[in-house]
């Protein structure tokens, strides 16, 4: 779900699937554009904990 | 909305829609822009899944 | 409101106007300033929102 | 258990361990991805401390 | 006072106010570190807002 | 507490404390990484700080 969300928030700004399946592979073999890549899944996971409450029932 | 408020975000510090458009094609083809620009929309969603109480009733 | 409080954190850390007005050309047209301006002001966003409790009342 | 929701992150983004193994000494000894990469454990570490209440109990 | 924690995280890693003393010039003539220097005073503010339950008193 | 926190991230990610002691006059005469580590322990201090309540009893 976190990353469903950022997903959409790529796909939002890049609209062309045909660009965004070219960038892949260059962030895929770059440190840094992984740590940001899961940087923003790691806000989105915190969105989502809190929107389920933290799934504390 | 999280997107319309990141949008606001990048249209104050750049009013002109001129440059704004010429920015573009720049970050679109740019991996780690494209993940810098989900980060702000991530955040953006934060704010407006709290301020809908996470949809809780 | 939030964009006066992203304003007020640049203004402490550099005082000078005239630095200010030399450096806004500068990162107005670099797309990845742009998208950090706008996620300060997402930060800063999400301050004003809790503070005046999503304006749910 | 933010440190594994940090791994999860990256793994989701790269799922090859063969390329995620190779990255592993770039980012190791390199000043600002270390950084990078404890951002991503204190926001995920946020998200584990509000979910248990931080410890209050 | 989210300035003086801002100050606080920096004195913290360079200890050495020779040292900061040269960096102040450096930043404060970019764009991009005056901007990430807001961004750690605009979480260093949520953290200060949330204390004081944002003035709600 | 919020730095203990910091550190502990770090490391995680690089366990050898001779590389560590290495980079550290890297980023410490470095302004970039030094707003950036004051950001990560911006974000632990929230984390503290909540966890404590605050510190309003």
């Amino acid at each position: 779900m976190a990353i469903t969300l950022s997903r959409m928030g790529v796909k939002y700004t890049q609209p062309s699937s045909a660009v965004r399946d070219k960038l892949r592979p260059v962030y895929g073999e770059n440190a840094d554009s992984l740590i940001a890549s899961s940087q923003v899944i790691a806000l989105n996971f915190q969105t989502v904990a809190a929107a389920n409450n933290y799934w504390r029932h």
